[in-house]
């Protein structure tokens, strides 16, 4: 059952001219909103090719296979979903900015009904099994974007504005695990009542370890 | 996208021999165990029909379709969850028994290295986007589930150990999307980490609201 999404090509690792890379990016594009839309499982090349208008011989000099492009997906998913927050995870250095990025994952998730859970959350769960590479890839990309939020706590902390014994990485770990399951929930009810109760018990973990004023 | 699993045929609807009913377990079990390990669109009826042993006249006497089948399985993999934790759930009215139904759940996910995930929240971020039927389906799971949950926090509010103002039914969606976020997190990092961290959260959640004694 594992497919080797490790496997590397040269064009894959960045040694492209810029109309190369945009060609990829654009393939990549292209199959992240698919993927969004109907899964790994849901998608076959033809249906990328066709819906980025490129061709196959274009498709196999970027891809060697349907999991290296994946493992492009995954990549893309994440820098997407970072990108999005950024505005936000700048400022989670203080309650008021981790409550403001959750509202903001609120906001986005009542336009869209949950559909699609989340973009890195639903690989997750299609992939961790089926592709150790993937599961992998997947793990990182929920360290990196974890550590935006450690790095946000590890700075109220330095301010004196978080407890000294508190723990920025498993703050945010269960911040994530919190995320993450209101957003399943989220998908599977069409309703954002869980993702706003487990964000709002996040918040107050988090709030159990803020020092008082004064 | 949506698939049809609402289509019932009379043989599902209970009317069945003991024989009959025990050949549309069989091949249920036998569905849910690939399901389980492969994923819905990782499975085919012929996969089925090998795995339980049972013909094609058999498997479509009982089922009109996949859709229908894994219908059966959203129904059986919900009623396997609660069968195993059942011993726990009885006792979820104490923190006490809220923090051993925890331990069982993490002890069991570390045998497994979070390997499949939640058998009922794989099925949800799978199938909510590609079919309403089984979403809904997959909603009531979570409802059936959560209501164990609510109904031993009623009982400690009505012993006067959870005060007054807490919500159970708020507490309980709280306890499951942390529940299901370390689950998803514990399947992709293969380590109960996640898991950990979000259940001891949601149970300084519950804690919170726990009356002083005295």
């Amino acid at each position: 059952m594992t497919a080797p999404y490790g496997t590397v090509r040269s064009t894959e690792t960045g040694r492209l001219t810029s109309r190369g890379a945009a060609t990829r990016a654009h393939i990549v594009a292209a199959a992240a909103d698919l993927v969004f839309e109907r899964g790994v499982s849901g998608i076959s090349l033809d249906d990328v090719l066709s819906a980025s208008s490129t061709s196959k011989s274009q498709l196999y000099h970027y891809f060697a296979d349907k999991n290296a492009l994946i493992r492009a997906v995954i990549v893309r998913q994440t820098e997407r979903v970072l990108g999005w927050q950024d505005p936000h995870l700048r400022h989670v250095d203080s309650i008021a900015g981790l409550r403001s990025w959750c509202q903001a994952i609120v906001a986005v998730q009542q336009l869209r009904r949950g559909v699609g859970g989340c973009p890195v959350g639903s690989l997750a769960s299609e992939l961790s099994d089926a592709s150790e590479d993937a599961r992998v890839l997947l793990a990182e990309s929920f360290r990196t974007w974890e550590a935006r939020l450690e790095t946000g706590l590890t700075a109220m902390q330095g301010k004196g504005e978080l407890r000294a014994e508190a723990v920025p990485a498993d703050l945010a770990a269960a911040i994530m695990a919190a995320l993450q399951g209101g957003l399943l929930l989220t998908q599977t009810t069409r309703d954002t009542r869980h993702l706003r109760l487990s964000l709002d018990m996040a918040l107050d973990h988090v709030g159990r370890h803020v020092t008082e004023p004064g």
